[in-house]
């Protein structure tokens, strides 16, 4: 399907789950079996290891979930050997039938951000990190978000746009109240615009290539959020580690328990480390412990909140 | 010197100019003696392409100026060859004693903030892209940049945290106005604590290890900026292809001539596209076209601004 929005509420309907995995590997977490057999590994093989690991999470979350979001700054992190691994992790999601939000929070103005909307978001052929989807920073305004939307409507991808995050500092600025409303409302405002102005072709839902990430740690502003973005996919981040439960991401969903997607990283591909499944699983088992993660986190998001429905589906 | 800001001060003392130079590679603009000998050239091929063209820039300007600001995108866009060529450039700008601002614009939360960080501002022997400093995007808030500045102020680097951008669309949100003040002063107050909690060891200078990056397209603005941050090195871009003048910027520098850099990025490096120059200078002279422009924007800011008492010093 050649839209953003049309591909991942097709991929939510079919896994019957909004649950999504962030794919954050650090190399302290990984399971006793992929550690480099070295005190100093080279960045290559740290980056060899960054594959394995995130391909034996795919392989075990691609049946179960629609969708997987690797977080390049922990690829950054080792260096052209770590971009080079995170490409392949995109790649190898993407063959295995996930949609993939790559969350790198990029932006800037004019021929850079398209420079950067290349990389991410351009034809899988030419492009290096090429995503279904990329998150994206708002405060360079509405015309450092253009490039990104069209370069994304072009390929049949989309952006997901920091609203509300989840941190304890994340109302700094974004609380701010200009004009009797907080500046994320006011964020909000945009990005439903830019989401009405790119509907996908299924008529079953009214969403369009552009998203917006809403952090789960504020309940009721995510009930205002989804009211003032009607048209626009949530990214809800904040889920388990982070503090968020089920029931603190009910409001994000829209009356068909379509309309949010809930991430869930550490808690899931570090299970191995969580004290419930420790004794449950020996480290060579550690994708088994992902899983049991993985189907706890779907049925606590359908008995909880309105995403339940999606069961229903036949 | 173990501080950024001590760095950069002695810096734009010892070159007598606050012009920064913006490396900011394209394929299409490269001279036509780098261009690679191939319809479609592999990634590698551009890499290199970059690389031999940065290089070239680097040479001629290293005596001349304080800093450069190679720009992220563009060697993100040809992927993880691309990101080695990023490493290499930031490299050999450094061997050749000049200070490296990467313009990367980060940011997130918690632990993946201090990846990032770890990624651009840790020490330079474990670093893949160690930088003097690095562009950081503030609307996650405070929690976001405090990873930054403490890698930063560890390893002696710095951080200019966007504060108000010269892009058309950057008054959308940050030009809203709370508690009767737009956002942007809002940033600008939490910047400058961030400086004053990180001064430097030379006394002849109050700027501390986080600056502010503000646009040259509003003079009124950057006046009423440096009142606001009195401790904060000012990162202005804008100047030439995006419409700045010399006289435009002369605003953000300190009494001493200090306090501000220029940047100038398209009418430096593709100097050899520019009608002046053309004629001047054929294509295998290129590098001579870089020189005379970099002189005339050195003079320019020199004769219309407070940087021309720089001249003064002995």
């Amino acid at each position: 399907m050649h839209h953003f929005a049309d591909r991942l509420t097709a991929a939510v309907r079919r896994t019957k789950t909004p649950a999504l995995v962030g794919i954050d590997p650090r190399l302290a977490n990984l399971p006793a079996p992929l550690q480099p057999n070295t005190e100093s590994p080279s960045p290559e093989q740290v980056a060899n290891a960054f594959v394995q690991f995130s391909k034996g999470i795919i392989d075990v979350v691609a049946p179960l979930v629609p969708a997987v979001k690797p977080q390049s700054a922990f690829f950054e992190q080792i260096g052209p050997a770590g971009t080079a691994a995170l490409g392949q992790v995109i790649q190898y999601a993407r063959s295995k039938g996930l949609v993939v939000i790559t969350d790198a929070k990029r932006n800037d103005i004019g021929s850079t951000a398209d420079a950067y909307a290349q990389a991410y978001l351009g034809p899988p052929d030419s492009t290096p990190f090429a995503s279904d989807c990329l998150t994206v920073s708002p405060y360079l305004g509405e015309d450092s978000l253009e490039p990104f939307v069209t370069i994304a409507q072009q390929n049949g991808n989309g952006i997901f746009v920091l609203v509300k995050t989840s941190n304890p500092g994340g109302g700094r600025f974004q609380d701010l109240v200009a004009d009797k409303q907080p500046v994320y409302q006011h964020v909000a405002q945009l990005v439903n615009q830019l989401a009405l102005d790119t509907p996908g072709q299924d008529s079953s839902h009214s969403y369009g290539c552009v998203g917006a990430v809403v952090g789960a740690t504020y309940p009721e502003q995510l009930v205002a959020l989804r009211q003032t973005m009607p048209n626009t996919w949530l990214l809800v981040p904040g889920y388990g580690a982070q503090g968020g439960g089920a029931s603190d991401v009910a409001g994000g969903f829209d009356k068909q328990g379509l309309g949010a997607i809930i991430n869930s990283s550490r808690g899931i591909i570090f299970a191995h480390e969580r004290e419930e499944f420790r004794e449950r699983f020996s480290p060579p088992d550690w994708q088994r412990a992902v899983e049991a993660a993985t189907l706890d986190m779907i049925a606590g998001l359908a008995a909880e909140t309105p995403a339940g429905k999606l069961q229903d589906l036949s």
